[in-house]
């Protein structure tokens, strides 16, 4: 298995907790202030975070990673994520500050017009 | 200024060209075989990623950088991407795969839903 360090390991333990629908696990990487810029959306704090990530848990399938990499402050995952609510996978990516261990910002990148077209369907 | 090496070293020199709009000297570093994975859309062959790259070029207003990192066969990039298309700044990724000092593929990475919407307004 890989040895990740710097904030790549940190983003890595993350993902593993998320992915693996640990809530209580994957906030434990989570600063108190965090900000998280998703498509259409900035939120703050670590409540705001929680809930936004608890809501969304259920709906994963699993996951192939392209890219994990990282220095001492950030870190970039790129992976194909399987998810409930769209056929397929669809490319994600989350680019990680981190600081004293925990992630301070989380940038999430990913195309939002396939999951917007499978519930559109859904309402049919 | 940084000194990058491996894929990284690629893929940077690929992105300075192509955001200064000189896109001879950015398909200096696509490979022959590339596979172009958008949005919606894939794409193979050195000739369709000229034309897709070339169509792109003169919306092209600047960038931020948010994270380059990389290995020998891996590298990404994240930024705050600007535009004639959209008002603001949109965040990008390009996650690339390197042999031989070119790019083989590129996973590009944003949410197609401001364009969409800014298309739809200048339609009106």
């Amino acid at each position: 298995m890989t040895e990740y360090t710097g904030a790549l390991a940190v983003a890595v333990a993350y993902h593993q907790a998320w992915t693996a629908k640990d809530l209580d696990k994957a906030m434990e990487y989570i600063a108190e202030g965090v900000v998280l810029e998703s498509p259409g959306a900035r939120l703050e704090g670590i409540e705001r975070y929680r809930a936004f990530l608890g809501g969304f848990l259920p709906n994963v399938l699993g996951y192939d990673m392209l890219a994990a990499l990282g220095d001492e402050r950030t870190a970039v995952l790129v992976y194909r994520l399987r998810t409930a609510l769209v056929e397929g996978s669809l490319p994600t990516v989350e680019c990680f500050s981190v600081a004293d261990g925990t992630i301070i910002q989380n940038v999430l990148v990913f195309d939002r017009t396939p999951y917007e077209a499978a519930r559109a369907a859904r309402a049919e």
